[in-house]
């Protein structure tokens, strides 16, 4: 019997939704990697190191080549990255003359490594619309519900009256502070690698600052001080900047689901998912499926974080132990985001159940229902959010 | 413009070595659930609870379908998981009165958590196949070099003298433990999963136990003494078992990284792998890959540990949480050991660079080589290797 | 101003319930270095090494020696490990021809390790006790409520009828479960360390494999086929198997919590916490320590897991990165399992509100409660659980 | 016999230095406590809500209070936190007509989560101070070295020339980045907390926001947008901040145990640790125990992350599986970077062994030594590492 193929596609439609998988799947990486192969290209003709000409014939090649993926990634094993056999098709691809200009004193990392910059930014731009769309549809909620009476929970028990405006607008402001930091990390943290193999810049008769910026400016991406092929502080704030957001998306998920049982029934999801079994269950399927996505986040960050004690000049494990990491932790953060921006958009709120059970809590304290300064704070919440829009 | 696919296999080459991807994949499952499935009928029908009839055509139906993985990945997002939409299709595949005895009285995660356990099984067998033939290439070593003296080394400090023979027995050994662990949970802790909806064996006629028992016999899978929906020891002790398992992989893989510097030279790797930039380079790629293989575990043996407190009779997020988790440890854990097994079994030894350094030593110490009983330790270590087999 | 201390014991009556955390303490872990060092001169005496009187001597030092913690703790930093000033305190404690007889041909890690898995020992013992005390109370309950109908809950939703019998039952068998693998491990896996600086057994002139049995019967630890310096399987094992229980009180924990939000009202502890601020809560505290304990656990043993690639004969940091994980790892299990059993023990049940909730729920589907076959189950599992004590 | 105690310091000496742990410590919580809780009654009376001199005499009675901290911890059994048993301490500790204006609408967490973030600050400045100190210490060996060729390595085999200038430079910029970004999250997001039970600012007669603006000023924290007692992103932004710290210093630690190899002797510490067994060991102790405690850090981190679903307005155990975490991260990381300091500080560098190293991979390359642009590269991190200072 042939062997079974290990492509592992089954759980997506539950646990990748959204456009980071498609941004970090394999036509994503090798387009970042021949993306990158011809900005370097370019970028060293631009400062005189080869003749337009060449770089136009590499930038022509890496447009042109479609490469077989399950072959370069068998051929990768040779090596270790699939950056040396791409290098080999590129240079069969060009005239012989060429083929020496191709990757010019680059390293595997430059380009893994750039090409890693290209896709999270791309997966990161997906992610941030879903949690920015998540966010959205709680600040719509604290708008509506701004004044309606529920109680808050604490320990899982009953305390006092809060509303359901201001647990909302706790939803968005949360989305918004850790959305903002993955902005941020996108924005200012997404460098080019380049460094040659010892990243000195050699090889590069004294025009290798030169081509490191000049390559940051054609990628858009951030300019290093110093090659980072064994500072992964960058690694680490991109990992650390998703496992905050998809915490946030765990903590709404898991809201959502106590506040839908049925025996508190604040609150259903607008599609509820049904059961191989049970044709009357309603399932909270969207605030589920947020948690479980983010629930892998924590044990990914930790697998990066261990990964950063890279040896010397070029890890012996700690670098090709990231790869896959980054991309699902880049996966299931998008797949919470994607998810709770669902749930949230389409939440049904029965603020008449709020209000007889805070009624009832408040008999139960002989008191009336007072639901403090949760309007003021609803308030500036929603005005902190919409003045980032 | 079209959206990438999400499909990732461009690492595969050098992340996911080994059977345990293949016996993972999308394929490999959708065969355990249709297996299951077709078990169920098969044992409920024994019980007297179908006709043999009924269960034939389910059973033929099982055998034919051949679902598209993405409609039921899509579909999947409906309920939550996969089983739904596979029930749909096979109760479509069968005449409509045979319709209701398709996954009569199961819920979903009977047949997925049964499904996870087949696949587990066939996945701990090729992981185990490479640990054991990694142990078997590192006794090799041990009884070839059972008496080749070299430094040991201590804070990364050579110390006094040992042997490579001892070296290797300590590899063989901790090897050894590890799979005996990863055999131990295999053989008595794979359980078949039947409970229905509510954990009950409901709407079974009182015949549920019977099923359950037919059901493990079928499948050879253990019986449980009660359906374990939300008890996740089960996965606990898979997860905790690769996990010690990658951790060994990672301790060999080290010791040979750094054997392989230029500056110890004591071992080589027989197939070193090459760099796209410079042509001298010997890299310890079988070491290197089993390294960055085996530290995704730990954050993988968290994420499933921290996904234990399953809410009531079916978790709210923690039970879809295990899957990828899951499927990602095996595939991991079995790429640690199968390039641990090329590494080991195609390992250089200088035991002439060796003798020179620990000669080198003696000198410095004023001492003797002196290995202490390290030959003795070799034997036992050995003997108890070989009697395992 | 003088600096603040760092003693750290404010957070221990809620953290660190249990005997676990003075069984790992400071005076537990002095205890049990001199109880091996006193061991070790005994051992080597019993074959010959030196003269009883001589290792009398040393033992009665071992007894007499009252180290202070700060002083031992402070000098330790100059070495790396506490062994090295306790070595030199207990040499100058005997008469100077018996100093050199002290510690002989061991290494610290030899010390360290056997008094961890002393520590380990006693600690597993105090968390055993607490997790059968939490075990026993469980199956107290599946006996009280062996019939006593309620909502089984799935994704947080109400299913279809099971009983609080089962639900008690899997608890117990899941705590029995997780339990018999803590008592397994530490039954066979707690062994002797002891090889010398070079894990060779050098410098006792062939009685070294003589020393190591004799050292293990001393000590009723097991003898290790090799030394085990750098071979950490058995770190992992003890961790994983704490990481599974912790997860099995953190899941009980739960159910707990949620049965006693006040919409559900099933159950209650019998010695609720309360406020600072609202005179009427009654929190759940022994279920939500018990789940703040055991919610540390993953990332402890993830710690562990990630420690286990000591480099060559002993590690440049993974050694010494595992003894405070692995303290905080028995501590904090030992806590959880304490205060579930407090919180199983003095569960109060409302098995009437229960029933009301089932009969809603058997109104809303149109059906009769039907438990299945839960009563069944339920006797298996006791009888399991009664066979086991 | 009387039971152990569960004091631990004994590793401390090894695995706790630095000010971080003095700064976490119990006198540091119960001062910081009390001092929120004087900054309460003070900010209350500055808008009204209590006379002046009431404040004064809470504000006495929590400079004079000196709790048994043994006492508190078990008292904090009763009701889950040390808050509780504290504030009934000080409302003993007042007039009767005074007491009731103690804690005045404050939640026990208003006050934990504020005290926890004055500690935080100490605690950071503390580990700021030791990883500037190292960055400094990298900036002059950068400077001093800047033009000494070395080889480079990547996966541990020699690959062509650099300098240890740039690789100190790489460590000191690595340090920069991460320590700046402790430094924004410690000048950012450390927030008061303050909206009583709720979260609504209740009991507070419209003045709530006033007195959490002016708390804020009081202590010198942030002022939050809302309370954010279930909201955690700051916490996760402390806990990956200090994740990133630390795996800096395990890559420097990393690369200094690497160089002190004694087959590659290019570095030496200045004040190498011996062995219990062997008098001429030279271990790069500072480096080593850097390394231990930054191993710590990613599972620490894991855990804070894994613990961000908080329920509700008040989390069932979540909040409290917070509190060691925290600490320990704050005291490993600090650790961390303590030893790395005096490890660089200290370092002791062989120029003439690294020249000796690079001429003979230059012969085996048959080229000169090239170390490309890497002295531009070193000069232009130094100009960014001083304009920061």
């Amino acid at each position: 019997m042939r062997p079974f193929s290990s492509r592992s596609e089954l759980f997506d439609g539950v646990l990748a939704r959204g456009a980071a998988g498609g941004a970090t799947g394999d036509e994503a990486w090798l387009a970042a990697l021949l993306r990158t192969e011809a900005a370097l290209a370019r970028a060293q003709a631009a400062v005189g190191l080869m003749p337009a000409g060449v770089a136009a014939t590499i930038e022509d090649a890496c447009a042109q080549l479609k490469p077989d993926v399950a072959t370069l990634s068998a051929d990768a094993a040779a090596s270790g990255n699939p950056v040396v056999p791409l290098v080999a098709a590129l240079r069969r691809a060009v005239p012989p003359d060429v083929a020496e200009s191709v990757h010019k004193a680059a390293t595997s990392q430059d380009i893994m490594d750039t090409a890693a910059m290209l896709v999270t930014r791309d997966a990161l731009a997906a992610i941030l619309a879903d949690a920015r769309g998540a966010a959205a549809a709680a600040a719509a909620l604290a708008r509506t519900y701004r004044d309606s009476p529920m109680p808050a929970r604490t320990l899982l028990r009953q305390a006092v009256p809060t509303t359901f405006g201001l647990k909302a607008a706790g939803w968005m402001l949360a989305l918004d502070e850790a959305g903002s930091r993955v902005a941020a990390v996108r924005a200012t943290r997404l460098a080019v690698q380049f460094g040659g193999p010892a990243g000195t810049l050699g090889g590069l008769d004294g025009h290798g600052l030169a081509v490191l910026a000049r390559l940051a400016r054609e990628l858009g991406l951030a300019e290093p001080v110093l090659p980072w092929h064994t500072d992964r502080t960058r690694i680490a704030d991109i990992a650390s900047a998703l496992g905050g957001l998809a915490g946030v998306c765990a903590k709404v998920g898991r809201d959502i689901t106590l506040l839908a049982q049925d025996e508190v029934a604040e609150v259903a999801e607008g599609s509820p998912g049904g059961s191989s079994s049970m044709v009357h269950k309603r399932n909270p399927v969207a605030a589920v499926s947020a948690i479980a996505a983010a629930m892998r986040a924590p044990g990914l960050v930790a697998s990066l974080l261990a990964a950063m004690a890279h040896e010397h000049e070029r890890a012996a494990g700690a670098w090709h132990a990231e790869w896959l990491p980054l991309r699902d932790l880049l996966v299931t953060t998008g797949s919470a985001a994607a998810w709770l921006q669902i749930g949230l958009a389409e939440l049904t709120v029965d603020a008449a159940m709020m209000q007889s059970h805070v009624d009832d809590l408040a008999d139960r304290l002989g008191a009336t229902v007072d639901t403090g300064e949760s309007a003021a704070l609803v308030d500036r919440a929603l005005a902190i959010h919409e003045a980032a829009l």
